[in-house]
């Protein structure tokens, strides 16, 4: 958990509590660290909705422990992913294929448990410890809303399930479900950490022509041939050109499709420039945490571009992750290769200290395992 | 023909030259005027690229005269209609169903023809007289590319075939193939100008439950009922709402689809935020003549909110002109409506009269009708 801010975390013992209605009690196998947690942890200094203590967390893959009043989905043992992103199955939006948002249940950052507000995690001495993105998956025990699970195959390594439960399933889904890749097209890929890589890796499995990766780190042009990546742009060494001029000489007017992985608006605003006219697409999945604008030239998008944003890839939880689950099993998504690293949950601080440094893209943490 | 920056138009006798390769001579039969021609006629000592004298002018209906060399697809005598925008049917972005832009030919305005740069009009002492938006339609006759011309079924009344070729296409178009409007959702439109309210008529063809106008003016909403404007903004009138809150009020959560036919970046901004969580669609048509940016909450739009622009209502002329006509003459689209008023060629100026003051949407130009 985390007690001070910006200061590493610390494993105490806690007490996690028994599910209430509609909860699951979740024995936590495995956990990686998404960029979003070292975001929240480097500004929890910053944000005035996230109390302390927290536990943070939310790609995980774990075992149904014990399952509260009226939960019928799932049962004890079932292995299951927890997923920052509800699917109620009931609202409008859910039962919509057009949205992959859940509009029942209230929006917003919340410090605890998301129906009755209140937080399953105390401190021995009685003090109580808050939730993080609905999950708090680091660690061993954690309660979830069942909105907030969906069940996974047992026959895929845990790992790789861990994987789904967010980055990877955002970057695949955003290029496979929200800008619908088609074989042939041309893709443009801003931000190479695990998010773009996974664009990558669903623009590859749609079979794109040409995926360009962009990003300051050289290093990534290699790692990114890995998931797909055809062609690399570095920013700083293109001279007097601008990215968005030498993406467009790369693709005979523009990328098909632009990806924002950063949640920097001037590179929101490089990849709408480096769309095509006519039908260019930008999909935006960065978080832009200081909430400024995106600024978007008014004449450039009356000429045919369009613009979207989506959470979660546009996957919906219940259906979609079952299918790259799928997808992996059947040797069609390559997602072994995201994982770069493996620590025991001892060592949680250096997963951030590897992903701070730039060094991993994941890296899974065992909470029973010495590695 | 405008010879001084925003004076009244003059008519002079002139020479049109006859029609060279891919180019067709035009006895125009009637036009109109769009508020196009009503933003470059006043901001002709702005645009230094807008030489002067110049014959504005780009909705109309004509009759075929005389075909250049190379010309197949029309013949004399054909009843066609210039569109300024353009459709060769033969590049990569004419042929794609994704597409209305043209990107065989280049772009950007030019006050000439488009293939060759010269003009097809001169001073009877010889000098140049340039053309607009490639069609130049306040002239008895006109030299138009072929690319710009579609035929059109002479069943169609006049006034209403001219109404086609642009900003009533423009809005029907843009509820019909960019936003594609569905059976009981809801449709928030921007300024009830003639394309605004075009907007609303598509939104009635396809059935939309709830279709909300936007305008300073309160006497829209009366003229906004005939085409299916069921609810009415007007932003003076909000209290401390702004127009969004209201929006999102009034549609449970903000509206489906909203269009911006204005062109004021605010506006656009209103439009956005009026857009409906999860699948909000906001649709650009108004052309902000200054290059101002958009400015988008980036948080916003990872909601799973969109946003597209387009010119022409996403309308390919040739195939979704003829489509328009026959939805006319089968009687589910209400044009006529449109035409508020009449006048002859000589009383072309009282037509920018009635627009700048506000009372006409659409006024039919008759070259050789006295009114």
């Amino acid at each position: 958990m985390q007690r001070i801010p910006g200061k590493p975390l610390v494993i105490e013992e806690i007490e996690v509590e028994p599910p209430k209605a509609w909860e699951i009690r979740i024995k936590i196998l495995c956990t990686s660290l998404c960029h979003s947690d070292v975001t929240f942890w480097k500004s929890s200094t910053d944000l005035p909705k996230l109390p302390l203590p927290v536990i943070f967390g939310h790609e995980a893959v774990g075992v149904v422990e014990s399952v509260g009043e009226y939960v019928e989905e799932v049962k004890e043992r079932d292995l299951v992913l927890p997923i920052f992103h509800r699917d109620c199955g009931e609202c409008r939006d859910c039962k919509s294929s057009k949205s992959n948002t859940c509009s029942k249940f209230g929006r917003g950052y919340r410090p605890n448990m998301p129906r009755d507000g209140t937080s399953r995690f105390r401190e021995l001495k009685g003090d109580v410890i808050h939730h993080f993105l609905n999950i708090s998956s680091f660690t061993e025990y954690s309660v979830v809303d069942i909105t907030h699970v969906v069940k996974i195959t047992p026959h895929i390594p845990l790992g790789i399930a861990c994987l789904l439960s967010c980055g990877v399933s955002t970057g695949v889904g955003a290029a496979w479900k929200v800008a619908g890749v088609e074989v042939g097209s041309t893709v443009a890929i801003f931000g190479l950490g695990a998010v773009g890589l996974a664009v990558a890796e669903g623009a590859r499995l749609n079979r794109a022509s040409k995926i360009i990766g962009v990003d300051i780190n050289p290093e990534k042009f290699e790692i990114g041939k890995k998931f797909g990546i055809t062609d690399f742009i570095n920013p700083a060494t293109c001279g007097d050109k601008t990215v968005s001029q030498v993406i467009k000489e790369m693709t005979d007017g523009g990328a098909d499709y632009c990806f924002e992985c950063i949640g920097l608006t001037s590179v929101m605003n490089d990849a709408f420039n480096s769309s095509r006219e006519g039908w260019g697409k930008t999909v935006i999945l960065g978080v832009e945490m200081h909430g400024s604008p995106i600024s978007l030239n008014s004449i450039e998008i009356l000429k045919g571009r369009s613009v979207c944003g989506t959470y979660f890839g546009g996957l919906k939880p219940r259906s979609d992750i079952a299918t790259l689950a799928q997808k992996y099993l059947d040797k069609e998504l390559n997602l072994g290769e995201f994982i770069t690293h493996e620590v025991s949950f001892h060592d949680i601080n250096k997963a951030f200290d590897l992903l701070l440094e730039g060094k991993s893209l994941r890296c899974i943490i065992w909470m029973d395992k010495l590695i």
